[in-house]
C-alpha cells in the first residue's frame, strides 16, 4: 500500500523520526539516570509501548483502568496509572490488571485510597501507591507539607497498599526555553523544600516522579527527581514545537486531509474537521489555529466544524484544487489519536504497519 | 442493571424526553408539509435512526460515506449524504451502499460530481445530486446565481447523476429567538430571489433542503423550502438550550461524571474532560465552559485537559465529596456521542437500552 492509497482524513507516523524520538528521550533518561516511565496516553497502541519497554523503559503509565487493561497487551512489567481510581467496578477491573503486572496507583484522597486498599484486599493483591501532590498545575494533588505527610502516612496505614513515593505534574510548564528554565528552577527549589519536609516528618520517598514533554529536557535539573513520564514525545505536535521543545522537522505524526470545497474564493474546505483533529486550541498561544500545514505553512487553519476544517489560502503562493491532498501537523495529538480508529506507519512513502489505536475511547 | 451501576463516565439518554423531541419536530414537519430528512451525526445509532423513519421521516442525513454504511443497518429507504464525496475508493463504497438504498449527494463542484458520475457510470447505478449553495454560513456551496445554475446544469449533463435540488446550510443561524427570526426573514428573501433567478434559467429545483435545529422551528417562514435536516434536536444540548430553541427540560443526554479529586479549596475535578466532552466551545457565547452541571447549577465548568474538567464550586451551596456522582448537559452532544462506545437508554432509574455507538469515528 502507499500512501496516496490511504483514504483521508487519516493519521500517518514517519517510522523514522518516531524511533528518534524514542531514542532521544530513552538516551536522555539513561543518560541523567532517571527512571523512564512514559504516558501511553498519546499513541495508544500496545505495540508502541512495547517499543518503549524495549528501549529502557521501565514501566508505562496510562490514565485509565481500560487504557491499562489494553496495555497489559504491551508486556510491559510495570503500569502506572496516573489517575485517582473512583468506584468498585473499576477498582475490581485494576486488581484484575494487578495480578498480570506491578500495578502503581497516582491519588491524592484517603477516600481513593482506602478504596482501593478494600478492593486490594478482598483479591489479595498487592498495589503501589504515589502520593500525588499539586506543584502549581492547580488540577489534582495535595498541598505540600503537613496535607502530604497526611496522605502518605494514612495510606501507609492501610493493608495491601505500599507507598512508592510522591509524584506530580508540571504541566504549567509549557515553556521549553529559557522561561521554562526559570520556571523549571522555582519547580526544584519547591520539591527540594518539600522532600526536606518530608524527611523532618521521617519520610523518605523512594520514588520522585514528574516531567512533561515541554518541560522534558530540565529534567535533570529538577533536585530529587528520580523518574520522568512524558508522553508526547513520540510523536511531538505543534504545541510541542511552539513550546520550543522541538522542531517541526521531530513531528511523527501528520495528518493527512483532502481539499472538498474551493468554492469560496480565499478559502479552502478540507475533509477533516473537530472529529478528525480534536477541537483542542493551542496551549499556550491564545490563537486559534487548528494545525500546521506543511505543504502550505501560509494557510492559517482557523476554523472548524465537525467534518469541516476552514482554510484561509489568501496569503498562500500555491493553487488549491478539489481532490489535492494535504499533510497537517496538529495541534495536539493525544487527542487526535483518540479520534482514528486505526493509524498508518510510514517509511519512504510505503505503508510499514496499520496499528488499530486499541486505547482509544477508553474513558472509564 | 441500574443508573448507579454505570460506570463514569457515560452518556445516558433520557428515552421519555428523547421520544417527545422526535414527536415534536416529526409533528411540526408534517404540520408545515416539511420532508424530514434528520441529521443522524448526533445519535450515529442505526436504531435510532429506525426510530425517526417510523415516526415520518422520509429518510437519514449523513455526513460522510463510512456513516452512510453504518446507517444502512436501520433500514432506511434514503440516504442523503450531506457532504463532497471525494476520492476513487469513497466514491466505490458510496456506489455499494447505493446498491442496497436510494442515495443522494451535495455536492458543490463539477470535479466532485465528474469523479461521482465516474463511479456512479462503473457500476451502473444512479445516484441523486442536491446543488450545495451557500446561504451566509461560509463554508460549502456556490454563490447563489450564475455559478449556482451553472454547477446544477453541467451536473445535469453527467451520465447517471440527477439533479434533485438544492441544499443549504443554515448554521450561521444560531438564535431560535427574535434576532433568529429576522436572520430567516433574510434567509427567506435570499432563497426567494435565489429560485427565482433559477426559474428565470429554466431550472425548478424539486428539492429545497434547509434546516438546522437552532432555527428549526423557524424553517415554514422559508420561502420555498421543501426539506428540513435537523440533528441535535433528537437529544438537545447546551448550545441549543441558549440559542432559545428548547429548555434544559427538553435535553435527553446527560454525561455522568465522577467527583475524583477535592484537594484543591474551591475547586473539584471529574472524570471527564475532552476525551468525555470534547473540547468544543459554546457557539454563540465567547464564554469558554464545557456544560451545565444539573445537580449544580451555580458550578463553573471552565477548564479541562483529557480526563480531568476542572469545575469551580466556589459559589455553589452544596458540599462535594470524591466519590460523588454528578450530571452535566455538554455543550455539543454531537461530538460528546462521538467519543462514546456506547450510551444508555434510561427510564425511570432504570438501563433499558445499551447501544453502541456504531456510527462513532467514521471519518472517511
Amino acid at each position: 500500500m502507499t500512501i496516496s492509497e490511504i483514504e483521508t482524513p487519516a493519521i500517518l507516523i514517519d517510522l523514522d523520526i518516531m524511533e528518534r524520538n524514542l531514542r532521544r528521550v530513552a538516551g536522555y533518561a539513561r543518560e541523567h539516570d532517571l527512571r523512564l516511565r512514559p504516558h501511553t496516553k498519546t499513541h495508544k497502541i500496545p505495540e508502541l509501548g512495547r517499543r518503549q519497554v524495549e528501549l529502557g523503559a521501565f514501566g508505562l503509565t496510562v490514565a485509565k483502568v481500560g487504557e491499562a487493561e489494553v496495555m497489559l497487551g504491551s508486556g510491559t512489567p510495570d503500569l502506572l496509572v496516573a489517575y485517582p481510581v473512583v468506584g468498585r467496578v473499576k477498582l475490581e477491573r485494576l486488581i484484575e490488571v494487578a495480578r498480570r503486572t506491578r500495578v502503581t496507583v497516582a491519588l491524592d484522597s484517603l477516600f481513593a485510597a482506602r478504596q482501593l486498599s478494600d478492593a486490594a484486599r478482598a483479591a489479595q493483591v498487592s498495589v503501589g501507591v504515589l502520593a500525588e501532590v499539586d506543584v502549581g498545575m492547580g488540577r489534582v494533588g495535595v498541598a505540600p507539607g503537613d496535607e502530604l505527610a497526611q496522605l502518605i502516612q494514612g495510606v501507609e496505614r492501610l493493608p495491601w497498599l505500599t507507598v512508592e513515593g510522591v509524584t506530580f505534574y508540571p504541566g504549567h510548564i509549557r515553556d521549553a526555553g529559557p522561561e521554562g528554565e526559570e520556571q523549571v528552577g522555582k519547580l526544584s527549589a519547591l520539591v527540594e523544600a518539600m522532600l526536606a519536609g518530608l524527611r523532618k516528618r521521617g519520610i523518605q520517598p523512594k520514588i520522585v516522579s514528574g516531567g512533561s514533554t515541554p518541560s522534558l529536557f530540565h529534567s535533570h535539573k529538577v533536585a530529587g527527581l528520580t523518574e520522568i513520564r512524558p508522553g508526547t514525545y513520540i510523536f511531538n505536535d505543534k504545541n510541542t514545537v511552539l513550546s520550543g521543545a522541538c522542531t517541526y522537522e521531530d513531528c511523527a505524526a501528520m495528518i493527512h486531509v483532502t481539499v472538498v470545497s474551493t468554492a469560496r474564493p480565499g478559502q479552502i474546505i478540507v475533509d477533516g474537521g473537530s472529529k478528525t483533529f480534536s477541537s483542542d486550541r493551542l496551549g499556550a498561544a491564545g490563537e486559534a489555529t487548528f494545525g500546521y500545514f506543511v505543504d502550505a505553512p501560509e494557510a492559517v487553519f482557523h476554523k472548524m466544524n465537525e467534518e469541516h476544517g476552514y482554510v484561509d489560502i489568501r496569503r498562500c503562493r500555491r493553487e488549491f484544487s478539489v481532490g489535492d491532498r494535504l499533510r497537517v501537523i496538529p495541534n495536539h495529538i493525544c487527542t487526535a489519536m483518540n479520534l482514528h480508529e486505526q493509524v498508518y506507519g510510514v517509511r519512504a512513502g510505503r505503508v510499514e504497519q496499520v496499528w488499530k489505536v486499541e486505547g482509544r475511547g477508553k474513558l472509564q
